[in-house]
């Protein structure tokens, strides 16, 4: 039986491309409409790993999905990025002049506009999600509609693709992350980047002084972020994403920051996938 | 004659809250509906000033409206926090009671989700503005329907505030930023903030190094983001906010990051809103 694996979206999704990638078509996904439910089917156990989006070179972080993972003391097990590319695709009879109205989410839509400006009689309509349009559009023979989604949404539905990378920017690279309830890896030696939080007092030089320690370590930096606490002025939580060569460099630094550094948690130890 | 700020949303949103409490008054809002034609109207020189969202602490940074401001080389001129408060309001002959659907945008809906667990019986619509939605209540007296915005789009459009702070999360800070198409600032001496971007190789200790100065030149950072380059890997720009007490000591850190860094960029200069 293939495991299953919880994403929001449904088959065809940006998130299914990734569980079919990342688990070598040996995975099931279970379709969720929230990030919220993808995160209870984990709690609830009907799943033992979820696939969800982390951040975007357009968007940056997706904080909420952060704060998911962080709040529930769930455990980031690996990674894997994905370049969103968008097509346009209808029912195969249909020519892009026939089409009247394209449906997509907000953020696709908004993605793709500067394309349509070459097509003023094609109405642009919000949806829920991008693969559910394609969906839509299959199983109820919609004529005149098109959908912006993956190109493997249109050979899942059975569409014909119009036009492909039709964002404006065209590289929209994604990463996602692999989250179970606990990080159980026994063995180290595959496992060469981590993600961390910890806080830091607002005091001049103590994020400085705290990045010298990585260093010094030999931890490289992939991304660090700050967040203030709304509810305790003047300190600030910091995400930070640091890989390394050596898990022994790593768990030094670890007994440093924790020395250091208020409230230190690991929100994941995985294997880097940028190699 | 008031002077004419751009914001996205219409009167009764909470960038028109900003702009009333920065302005004291002094200004004339000019409704936009996307950031992209706010922007518009500062490089057609309709306005000289607009009002944007730049981070909150939900969500994060808002990527793409600092895009804007780095893409079209536009200069931050001041700042404004603002604790977002969502309220429920209807016309006023009618109670929570009488409600049969609460049409508001996507994102405030869900903050508030919790809140209509209680209230079964309440349909929750997508709407594209939070203050559109109140307004259209009051000028179309629709009966049965209920905002979610501020106390301020109540008041404006003569609705009844049915319950206040209804969000889930109790504060939800953001942050506003006053853009100008230039910082024409004469007046180094009320200056006490900076919104800087600079780019550094992926070598290991190089973003310690840099923090290591703007601590020795007694720069306090406030916020700090990576972002990848996709265009360019292994190369990563920094979003930066430090404060100071004496302008000196930051012209110094300038001149030295503009030798470590590279695409040194200065973002704005303005006062610090929290003192």
């Amino acid at each position: 039986m293939k495991k299953p694996i919880a994403i929001q979206g449904i088959k065809g999704s940006f998130h299914h491309e990734v569980v079919q990638h990342y688990f070598n078509g040996e995975a099931e996904v279970v379709e969720c409409m929230t990030f919220d439910s993808v995160i209870d089917t984990l709690l609830e156990e009907q799943t033992d790993e979820i696939v969800m989006a982390l951040e975007n070179s357009i968007a940056g972080s997706i904080i909420p999905n952060y704060a998911l993972i962080d709040n529930h003391n769930l455990s980031i097990v690996g990674e894997c990025y994905l370049d969103i590319q968008h097509s346009l695709m209808a029912l195969s009879n249909q020519s892009i002049e026939d089409i009247l109205e394209v449906h997509s989410h907000p953020m696709a839509l908004l993605q793709c506009k500067v394309f349509f400006r070459e097509y003023p009689h094609i109405k642009l309509v919000e949806a829920k999600d991008t693969a559910d349009v394609a969906k839509q559009i299959s199983e109820q023979n919609l004529k005149g509609i098109a959908a912006i989604a993956s190109k493997n949404a249109a050979q899942l539905y059975g569409l014909n693709v119009l036009a492909e990378s039709i964002q404006t920017i065209k590289h929209n690279e994604t990463r996602f992350v692999i989250v179970r309830r606990e990080n159980n890896h026994t063995d180290n030696a595959y496992i060469n980047k981590a993600s961390l939080k910890f806080e830091l007092d607002h005091k001049r030089g103590s994020l400085a002084a705290l990045l010298n320690v990585l260093s010094d370590c030999k931890l490289n930096l992939t991304k660090i972020q700050s967040l203030p606490k709304i509810d305790t002025p003047w300190k600030y939580a910091f995400f930070v994403d640091v890989t390394f060569v050596d898990y022994k460099d790593y768990e030094k630094a670890k007994s440093i920051i924790g020395l250091m550094a208020e409230n230190f948690k690991i929100l994941g130890e995985y294997k880097n996938a940028r190699l």
